[in-house]
C-alpha cells in the first residue's frame, strides 16, 4: 500500500447477496458505511438484476466494486468446498468477473478488485491448485486488479508471484486460529457479534498498518451496526477510511 | 450492409452448446466452415470452460464471435418461452454479454454481435417488451454491436430505432410460414435436412442481397455437411462468404 | 365435500419457501394457525433440508401436507410462465410429488393433496395442456389425492373429469377480476393487506359453503397476522377450521 | 447373499444420464444386457422426463431399478467432491430417493436399491460423515433397500451396522489401487477399455463369489460392447446373471 502505516484503512463488506424473491442483507445501509463492496457474481448468490442494481447503488455511493467470485452452488451459498479442477475454476472465475464487470460498467463503474467468497476463500488459503486457478483468471482478465484475501494465504502469495497486487484483510466479525486462519463458521465462537470489540480490534489492526482492509459480513444480523461503530471508532482514532483502489477506472 | 447485392454473405452457426459431461455439436468442424459463431453464454447451454475453449478456437479460426443469449433454462435448452419481466431480461442479457465478452477477450477476441437463442429468438419476433429488453441491454453494453435476427422482427425494428445495426438472417435448415416466421420446431416439416436444397436456397437468398447472414444449427445431426455444401455452392456461384462484422475489435 | 355448508372451512398457506441461506416466511407461526400447508417441492423454492424440516414441523403441528409443485425456476420463484411441454410437465410434477412425499413419510406424514404454485397455478386456470399435464401426474401418482385450485379453472374441471377430487379455494390476500381470475400480482391493488377485511371476506366465503379452503400467502409481510385474524373471526362466527383432507394416510 | 458362491452375479450400469437436449449413453442397448440399472435422480444428471422414460424402459426390460443419488452438481456431473453437511446430504438423498421412486412406481416398478454416484461414491468410501448421512437416508426411507458400493467402504460397513443389506461390486472398466480403491479417473490408466480383459475379470470375480454385482459405466464409449462381451463370457462360464434384488416390490 502506498499510504503511511496506521493512517488509512479500507472497510469492506459483502453485497448483492439477494437472489430473486429472497433478500439478504441491508445493502443500502452498508453502502453508506463501507468503502469497498464485495459484490456477488451470480454463482453462489446474486441474480443479474440484483447485481445490476447493487452496482448502480455502489456507483451512486462512491463505493469501490469488487467481484466476489464463488463456487457454482446456490443451495450452499458457496460455503461448501467444491473440488473443481483448476481449468474449470479459472473459467468460472473469468465468467463471473466478466459478467459483473459488464453490469458495473453499464452502471458507470467497473470491477476494481477480486475477492473469493466463502468456501473458495477458505480453500485458496491452502489449496495451491485452486489458489493458482483464481490468480490465473485475474492475471488473464486484468493484471492491474488487486486480489483481496487472507494474509499468509496461498492466494496472496501466488498473486504476488504473478505480479498482481495482493491486499490483506482482517475480519472484524470472525474468530481466528492461532496460525491466522479463520475458525470454521460451523464451530461455536466462530462468529463475533460485539460491535465495540470489533471497533477496538479495527483501530488496533489499522494502527499496525500492515493490512489494507477490514471486513464485516453483509449477511450477519448486526452487520450494519457493527460497521457503523467500527467506522466511528476509526474516525475518532484519526484513521482515514478509504478504498484501497479507486472506484472508477483510469 | 455496405456490400453490393449478392456478392457477399455471412454464414453463422450455434457453437459452445456443450455442458459439462454432455457434448453437443461438432464445433471444430463448424469453425472450419462458418464465418460467425453464435456462442452460447451459459444460461441455456455452455459451461464456462466450454465457452472459454470455444472462444479460443473461434479466434484461432478467424471466426467472429457473437453472444447467443438465452433464457436461464438449462433443462429446456432455452427453447421454452419464459415470461421474464423486461428489467430482469435486460439484466440477464447484460450478464451473459459481459461473461462471454470476458472469456472472448482473454482468448484474444471479443463479442462482436448479439443473437438471441431459441425461444428468446422467437419471442423477440413479436413480443415488444422482451425485444426492447434485449435491445436495451445491447445499447447499454456497447451500441456498436450489431444484432442478428429475423427480418421483420420487433427485435430488428427496435434495434434500428435505438440506433443499433440490425442484421437479418435466413435459416437454411428451417421451414418458414407464409408471413416469414419460423415454423415451430415441434411441428412436422419444421426442420429441413437436404444439404442440396439448403445450398440452392443459400445461393438464391445471397443473390437477393437483402440479408446479411445465413444460419445453420450447430446441434443438427447433418449440420456440418449442410454447412460445407452451402459454402461450396456459394463459392461456385461467385458469392464471397465473409462475416458481417470483423472478429477483432477496433 | 362431506361437510355441511358454511360450518367448516380449511385455511391453507404456502410453507417451506426458504432456500439454503435464504429464509422466507414464518413457517413456525403459520403452522400454529393454518390447517393445510402447501409445501414447496424444490423447483421454485425449498431445499431438501428445509422441506424435510417443514414436513416434520407440519406433522408435529397436526397440519395436513400438500405438495405445492412449481416450474423449475428458482430465480423467478416459479412466478413466471414457462412454456413446458405437457410430458415434461407431467414428469416434473411426478418428480416433485415423489420427492416431497418421501420427505413427508420419513417425517411420519404424507403428501395429502396437490396445489400448483405461482405461474403454474395461473397457467392451469386456462391453459388446457398444462392443466391436463398436472392432472395426469396426480392421477398416475395417486388418484385419491385432492387437487386444490381456483374455482372455475381448467385444472379443477379436468381433475373432476379424471375422477380426482377438486377443492376450490379463495385467496384472502388477493384481488379478483370480475370473471373470478386473480389480478396479476404485478398490478397495483393486486395484493390485499387489511386483516380485518380478509377476516370479513373469510367469514362470508365460508358461510356460502361452496369452497373448501381459504388461502393466505406465507411470504407476505403480514401473513401471520392476517391468518390469525381470519382464524379468530371464523371461530367467532361459529365456523370450524379443519383440513379438507386428513394429515395422515389411511 | 443367499446364492451359492460363483454361480450367480448381477450386472449393473448407470442409466438415465441424459439431461434435456443432451443425450448420454445407449440406455436401450444397456437395458438388454444388464440386470440392474443405476438410474440417475436429477441432481447430477437426468431430467424428470428422461427418468420417467428410463424407469418405464427398465420395467419393460425386467431390469431392477436402483436410485443412483449424487451431489447437486449438474455442471460437474456429480464427479466433484462437495462438502455437504450430513443433514443436508441426508435430506438430499431422501429427496432423490422419493423423486425416483415416484417415477418408478408410476412406471410399474419401484426403487429397489441405492447406489451413490461419482464423487459421492468415492467420498463414502472413507468419509464417515457423508457415508453415515447416506445410510441414514436409506434407513429412514426404507430399511429393506440394499446399498450397492465398494467392498471395504465406510458406506457398506455403516450400512451393515444400521441393519441394511450391503452389496459389494467390482468395476469392470476401472483400475484399482493396491488397497482396493478406484484409481482417480483423472489419472492415466484409470479407465479400462478392453472388453476381453473385462470379461476375464468378470468371470474370475464371479467365481470368487464374494461380490454381488459387476459394474460397467453407461457413459463410456464402449460400454455396451463391453457389457455384452462380459455377459456372454459369464454365460459361457456357466455363471447366471441375475439381479441381487427383484425388480418388483413384495
Amino acid at each position: 500500500m502506498a499510504t503511511s502505516a496506521g493512517t488509512r484503512v479500507d472497510l469492506n463488506a459483502d453485497l448483492g447477496e439477494s437472489y430473486g424473491r429472497w433478500t439478504l442483507g441491508d445493502d443500502a445501509a452498508l453502502l453508506s458505511v463501507v468503502t469497498s463492496a464485495n459484490v456477488a457474481c451470480g454463482f453462489h448468490a446474486g441474480d443479474p438484476l440484483t447485481l445490476q442494481r447493487t452496482c448502480a447503488a455502489a456507483v451512486a455511493a462512491g463505493v469501490t466494486i469488487g467481484a466476489q467470485v464463488g463456487y457454482p452452488d446456490l443451495a450452499g451459498f458457496g460455503r461448501r468446498f467444491l473440488d473443481m479442477a483448476p481449468d474449470d475454476l479459472t473459467a468460472a472465475v473469468l465468467y463471473q468477473l466478466g459478467a459483473l464487470d459488464g453490469l458495473a460498467r453499464v452502471a458507470g463503474g467497473r470491477v476494481a478488485y477480486l475477492k473469493p467468497h466463502g468456501a473458495l476463500y477458505n480453500a485458496t488459503v491452502d489449496h495451491e491448485g485452486q489458489a493458482r486457478a483464481v490468480v490465473d483468471a485475474v492475471a488473464a482478465y486484468d493484471p492491474t486488479l488487486p486480489v483481496l484475501g487472507l494474509p499468509g494465504s496461498a492466494l496472496l502469495r501466488l498473486a504476488g508471484e504473478a505480479g498482481l497486487r495482493g491486499v490483506g484483510e482482517h475480519f472484524l466479525d470472525r474468530a481466528y486460529t492461532d496460525d491466522g486462519r479463520l475458525v470454521d463458521r460451523r464451530l461455536p465462537g466462530a462468529l463475533l457479534h460485539d460491535p465495540d470489540e470489533a471497533a477496538e480490534r479495527a483501530v488496533a489492526v489499522a494502527r499496525e498498518g500492515r493490512l489494507g482492509s477490514l471486513c464485516t459480513h453483509g449477511d450477519s444480523p448486526g452487520a450494519v451496526a457493527m460497521a457503523r461503530t467500527v467506522r466511528a471508532a476509526l474516525a475518532a482514532a484519526g484513521i482515514a477510511v478509504a478504498p484501497f483502489v479507486a472506484p472508477a477506472g483510469g
